[in-house]
């Protein structure tokens, strides 16, 4: 069997979602199986650690949130939330991305990485990429360092994880899917 | 030193958010200190424990979400995610629950819980415990058992903790802060 297809056959697809014609690829059902977040965690960690050592793991919300945690604690490191303008309490720089029909907003505590701080950005997902280049942009900005990025799931047709390579950050994901 | 002042101490209150005269409790300090944040998530694990074993640890969006799949990786458990109605890919049962003005709306996949599922409840933050509650009801019309909820702070002055009790929860949370 290949590498993390036992994953893999966790994840369920959901036909029409959000809107006709889309094939919504559901982790719920990986998180709902005990082994099956142990395990992905777990990978995940592993292929983080031949980036080096992490400080803090960026998560980008809601999903992001739930790998970033995680794998945090396995990491030794600290968690970085990245939100939704305006949810966010203290000062906060933002990054504005686009999306199909226009711009969305993502922000970070101004304070929350020290320059040199090495992170680690994790996320459900890639796609496009649009929210994760602006993860990373964001970061950067405060003088810490992107030690790369991973997925649990690639979508390649969507040239996501191309375009963040592009931006000189190491990507890992533990699946790819065909289609978008 | 009482325990989890350590803990406490990494809380940052922020005045007037999300409106004048709310002190806001912030978790994010916390959540970027590593050791804090192994240490929160090993004294609710450590809490959870004394109800028994767990086979789902269940996270409402968003902040949820962080503490629930590492605290699930923590107790061997699998996760269960509780969205805002019409997030879930999948065929859903909801429940209302009142806000100041108004009312909101959570969901879970019905087909999440298997039943006699034991479920742990947990979230940052229990106040008023409306979200809670909802939450525990969602849980129990599966014919899942909620063995307990997990809190990092309470604010006991909101009755949420008292609240929880009522509905038969026993209800552990690392800290309480006065006001709300």
């Amino acid at each position: 069997m290949p590498a993390n297809d036992d994953l893999k056959a966790l994840i369920r697809t959901i036909p029409d979602f959000p809107k006709p014609g889309i094939a919504f690829r559901d982790i719920t059902t990986l998180l709902l199986d005990r082994h099956g977040l142990a395990e992905t965690v777990g990978r995940m960690a592993e292929a983080a650690e031949e980036w080096g050592p992490v400080d803090l793991v960026a998560g980008t919300e809601a999903r992001g949130f739930l790998f970033a945690s995680a794998l945090a604690v396995e990491l030794g490191a600290g968690v970085l939330l990245i939100r939704k303008d305006g949810k966010l309490p203290g000062a906060t720089i933002a990054e504005d991305y686009a999306l199909e029909y226009g711009t969305d907003r993502i922000a970070i505590h101004a304070d929350a990485c020290a320059p040199g701080a090495r992170v680690l950005l994790v996320d459900d997902l890639i796609a496009t990429g649009g929210t994760a280049i602006a993860s990373c942009r964001l970061i950067r900005r405060t003088g810490a360092e992107v030690v790369g990025a991973c997925f649990v799931i690639d979508l390649p047709e969507l040239g996501g994880a191309e375009a963040l390579r592009a931006e000189g950050l190491p990507v890992h994901a533990l699946m790819a899917f065909e289609g978008h």
